[in-house]
């Protein structure tokens, strides 16, 4: 269960339809480039008991990995950290070195003159207050540090919901310790774009490719019918632990896709090509 | 729990990290302003148990709506409707109506020659078989019907993945189900960005203002700090019974929140003003 994945993301207005919840997308894209297998992603309010039965849920289905994004700032609905605390049945206690980082952030603020004064808040000490035994993650950009923890299997990673913040802590703190812990995970992709079908008489010919290569994904994707043209994506992927077995196998199955279109005469529009190595 | 609502979005393609959930974005916002209240959204992979397990979960929790998109279409990894049929213990039966739907469907588009028969294939009639039970939703831009299934307290909606197809068949056939069944729900919303102050020094205001209100929901979006000045979103919300109520609750809300703010020579830079009302 290594590789395995799973997302949470935190925060009403995901579930309001204000926000795009682009952070899964990008942490997704991410760990899929890094060899990792995303399995699901849960999307829950500022709701400490859900946060921390999600949280069980997760740990329940042996996940290796559990990112979560949102949750973490000064304000009362962010209750990420004590959910955290309540699902691995850990207390919360004020960490020093993630308290030295806010200090260090608030009088660099203070300099350039965003704040007057230094102060630790109770509103900033709750931002360094960590489950017991949880190391704090330099946070490159805003003030509450990411948090990493680690209970039995699971290794549980928290960051900030502002993108910027999220995405700064994940490249600096995060993405070295998954592709150590994951080590020899290698993923390969390949799309076409193909027209003159409809997805309904690809159905069969897809499946004939999947028989022919059992451990390669196919999925397509339909992308309207216009003047009288079908036009589908097909996308082809793998995850293995040999690199040239998941580049065979991905390029093998879309040769065959490829030879039985033409075949039939779709047309093959372009194909894409992208892969990315842990 | 009528105006309860938790979001399914199915596809691996949303696990890869190679397609952006806006479904579920655009689904949140039409169910909030339609007085609905989304608690949770999943995504999870085209994997048969994953998905009874996750419809069973949503049950479970004793879910008033449950809003599937993904997975109704032709290929072998379109599972939803086998998915719905594990979890509410039903058998998949083809549909007369859906099944006529799509014979409507391919007619069209063998007369706009983007097909040349019109054959009932085994991947045409998968389309058309659902559980046992359920009403077939028509589908003004694709093939694949929309499902509508009622189990005990749960209304079940299946819509597709494509987009423009899950967008039409809420429109026309979903929303009015909606509004009918979660009657008498109102929903309020009033942003107003502020500037000069980081959100671990609004916190306590913001608390404040929820003691005073408490149905109200108070969030702060950070926007960054540029040239030492902080920018912040506070977007304050209400949903209830009374129309009257909770437009004076949020606006009673804004009032003090501005009146606080500005004592402390905060500046209020813009409101905006949104209301959906069911």
């Amino acid at each position: 269960m290594k590789a395995n994945f799973e997302l949470i993301s935190i925060g009403n207005e995901l579930l309001s339809g204000k926000t795009l919840n682009t952070n899964a997308h990008w942490l997704a894209k991410k760990i899929t480039e890094l060899g990792g297998f995303v399995r699901r992603c849960t999307v829950i309010r500022d709701d400490l008991e859900e946060i921390a039965s999600t949280i069980k849920e997760a740990m329940a289905r042996r996940t290796g990995w559990i990112i979560i994004s949102g949750g973490l700032g000064p304000t009362y609905d962010d209750k990420t950290l004590q959910g955290v605390a309540t699902a691995v049945g850990r207390g919360l206690k004020v960490h020093d070195d993630a308290l030295k980082m806010m200090k260090e952030k608030y009088e660099k603020l203070r300099k350039l003159k965003v704040i007057e004064r230094v102060e630790l808040t109770p509103a900033r000490i709750k931002m360094a207050t960590l489950p017991v035994g949880a190391t704090p993650l330099p946070n490159p950009i805003g003030s509450a540090p990411g948090v990493l923890l680690r209970e039995e299997e699971t290794s549980i990673i928290c960051l900030p919901g502002v993108p910027a913040e999220m995405e700064g802590i994940f490249a600096e703190s995060v993405a070295p310790v998954i592709k150590e812990g994951i080590k020899g995970a290698f993923y390969h992709e390949r799309s076409v774009h193909i027209s003159g079908i409809i997805e309904s008489d690809l159905a069969p010919i897809i499946e004939e490719v999947l028989s022919s290569h059992p451990f390669v994904y196919v999925k397509s994707h339909p992308r309207g019918i216009e003047e009288g043209v079908s036009r589908i994506e097909i996308q082809v992927t793998a995850t293995a632990e040999d690199a040239t077995i998941v580049e065979r196998g991905v390029e093998a199955a879309i040769a065959q896709l490829i030879s039985m279109l033409t075949r039939r005469g779709v047309k093959v529009e372009e194909s894409e090509h992208k892969a990315g190595v842990s």
